[in-house]
């Protein structure tokens, strides 16, 4: 895709993205949560504290409503189907439909980008090549050639993936359609914020008691997950000058919160190795990504999370919220809980007006499974916890009401 | 609750009650699944039927288009809380706020009951007196004193717990509300079959490709669990002299299909003792909702899944609706999916035109930690089984697509 004038990242490119892909997407709804909201809006206990950076200190007392854009419930269960159908439309504008399916694409990727771009392209009757190390699990496999797609097998190193993906494009002619690092794709993500920003605007109009203080209308910030950085980077282009600030959130977990510690040394961090359990966000911050997250006026600041913290975050949203996400989609979530920093910016910069924050799930693609083995090694500890408490999550919670 | 004039068991009378509890539930959302529609459209597999009582039979070909009842995301997580608001304001009418405030509400439950009073009496500011076994377990104990409710214990038969109701009764004049078998209760269930019909409606008129037929702006059918019966006859009460037809779903485990075999026998079952995991469901049909189960003018017919159904339909509508649900709230979905018999029915009946089927989805409150324990013996099973081919439900699901 490398060879074509790209769009510019700006908001109008986002909007334009949007018109181009509403009917291949679905319009994703936007939930409140109550007992979540009134969690977020309470502070952390000193028990809490215990053990983190902010052991002794005063906590934070933000008052927030949140307001969560469900993208588990897009196709293919996660967000990736926006910024592939997208690049696909883009690239058909471009080059016309014959030539695309003359040539193909190809990507390399295991998880939801597969999917993704293997949906795009069946679509329109595209041949999509998707390169997966031989290790993956069978059931992927077998998933992703469901959707039609040929599946072409690689060692596990980058290395050994992009020999393969560079035979296929040689063999086939195909265009790269890569999983975050290009503009088309940043823009393609980028349409959700306009649709949460006018979801939540909605919802308020119809039932002002959702907002967090009389008057306010909508959002004042939306904190997404960052992995690759594509969605995060789209969020903020998407919401540049408009005043709803965007947060980034992280798993911390053996460096995965390479964007943060990047932005913090003014030089993006080109590798990681983590196995945090949000597996979604185990990539570097891809370079185009880069500049635009690491510039202040696009991301207001990038904060990180424990693994704890994600599993109490995915329990909550499971249990309480009924809501079936995979770990990397509640990073968000667990930020707002439980990281003192966000926290105490939005308690500094809200005041006692308060924030609406736009919370993005990014997806659902998880197993029974995976979240039973999630869980094992906590479970135990958990269950002592719960003992004449009221919940999973000590005191700060009355009552397990739904929605 | 025994002494005064009950409402009569009618559709008018479904109506009133959800003029009057409105402002105290949610109106859950109802969502359609393209995947889980077509699956259930698609004949079961002479594998699937294996051991089955259809084995070697020719698999049943119905047409189905499916509208998912989200009760999961009703307060206290289940649809409970109609029943419970109704039964309340139904005696504050009758005996006034100060003297139900002075002699308070009792029942018998550890369950979603249990939570849905002691919410319906904290909001009108009545005691709630809650018998429990004692070995119920600290939490359930625990949410339920926060709903600022009176746990009072007893032995674990029934006869234990009875005894200590009559002794609250003895001292305070609590009222009894019972979980099931009481008019005001199945009336206030049924209000859930007011809104799916209208809500199912909606959606086909704003999306035609939604209904199974062209021309068809509404449901056929709609499906309800069956333990105590008070949803289910709430259900058929409220569909009466529509045409929507009103089915019935049991666990069969251990004789957890009572009232399916008692219907069968002509004589209501009034003792059980099933460990289904459909938990809510081991309870016997109550005298007052066996009336309107055993009509067949109310209720089409009964079928029972096995404890395998319910585990492979839950783990579709976890993993590929992204809702999360309890066990006992999938049986209605297992028996479109997996039992032979209502399959011949839809054929039969609906023939090429087919039906839109309302499911009812009762309820959410499960954990972790219960969803690992229900997993746990078939996951060896599951993974071989999942090794070449589509997904974990056989050949039957091409697309891992949400919504």
């Amino acid at each position: 895709m490398g060879s074509h004038v790209e769009l510019p990242l700006t908001r109008e490119s986002v909007i334009a993205a949007h018109d181009l892909i509403k009917p291949n997407i679905h319009l994703t709804p936007v939930q409140t949560n109550t007992t979540l909201s009134n969690l977020a809006s309470t502070p952390q206990t000193a028990e809490a504290l215990k053990g983190t950076p902010w052991e002794g200190q005063e906590p934070a007392r933000p008052k927030i409503k949140l307001f969560f854009k469900c993208e588990n419930f897009q196709r293919i269960g996660a967000f990736k189907v926006r910024g592939a159908f997208h690049a696909v439309k883009r690239l058909i504008e471009r080059e016309g439909l014959e030539e695309v399916r003359r040539k193909g694409v190809v990507t390399h990727s295991s998880g939801n980008h597969a999917q993704a771009l293997a949906l795009a392209a069946k679509t329109f009757d595209i041949p999509a090549h998707i390169v997966m190390p031989k290790i993956s699990t069978p059931s992927k496999i077998a998933g992703t050639q469901a959707q039609g797609a040929i599946v072409h097998f690689s060692g596990s190193t980058s290395q050994e993936r992009e020999a393969v993906v560079a035979d296929v494009i040689k063999d086939t002619g195909a265009t790269l359609v890569p999983p975050y690092d290009h503009p088309h794709i940043i823009l393609g993500q980028g349409t959700m914020a306009l649709e949460l920003t006018e979801q939540a605007s909605s919802l308020i109009a119809s039932d002002p008691w959702l907002s967090v203080r009389e008057g306010k209308t909508g959002l004042d910030a939306v904190i997404a997950p960052c992995g690759g950085g594509g969605m995060l980077a789209g969020n903020a282009v998407a919401l540049h000058g408009t005043g709803v600030k965007v947060f980034a959130a992280e798993p911390e977990f053996e460096g995965g919160d390479d964007a943060r510690r990047g932005v913090a040394a003014g030089e993006r961090i080109t590798t990681v190795k983590t196995l945090t359990i949000a597996d979604g966000l185990r990539t570097p911050l891809g370079e185009t990504n880069w500049k635009i997250v690491a510039d202040p006026s696009y991301v207001h600041s990038l904060h990180s999370v424990t693994e704890d913290n994600i599993r109490d975050a995915m329990r909550l949203v499971l249990e309480r919220m009924k809501c079936f996400v995979e770990p990397s989609a509640v990073v968000g979530l667990a930020t707002i809980l439980y990281n003192e920093d966000f926290r105490r910016v939005v308690e500094k910069e809200a005041g006692e007006e308060g924030w609406n924050i736009g919370v993005i799930f990014s997806g659902g693609n998880t197993t029974i499974e995976a979240i039973t083995k999630i869980f094992a090694p906590v479970g135990e500890a958990k269950a002592v916890r719960e003992q004449g408490v009221v919940g999973q999550d000590g005191k700060r919670v009355a009552e397990n009401v739904a929605g």
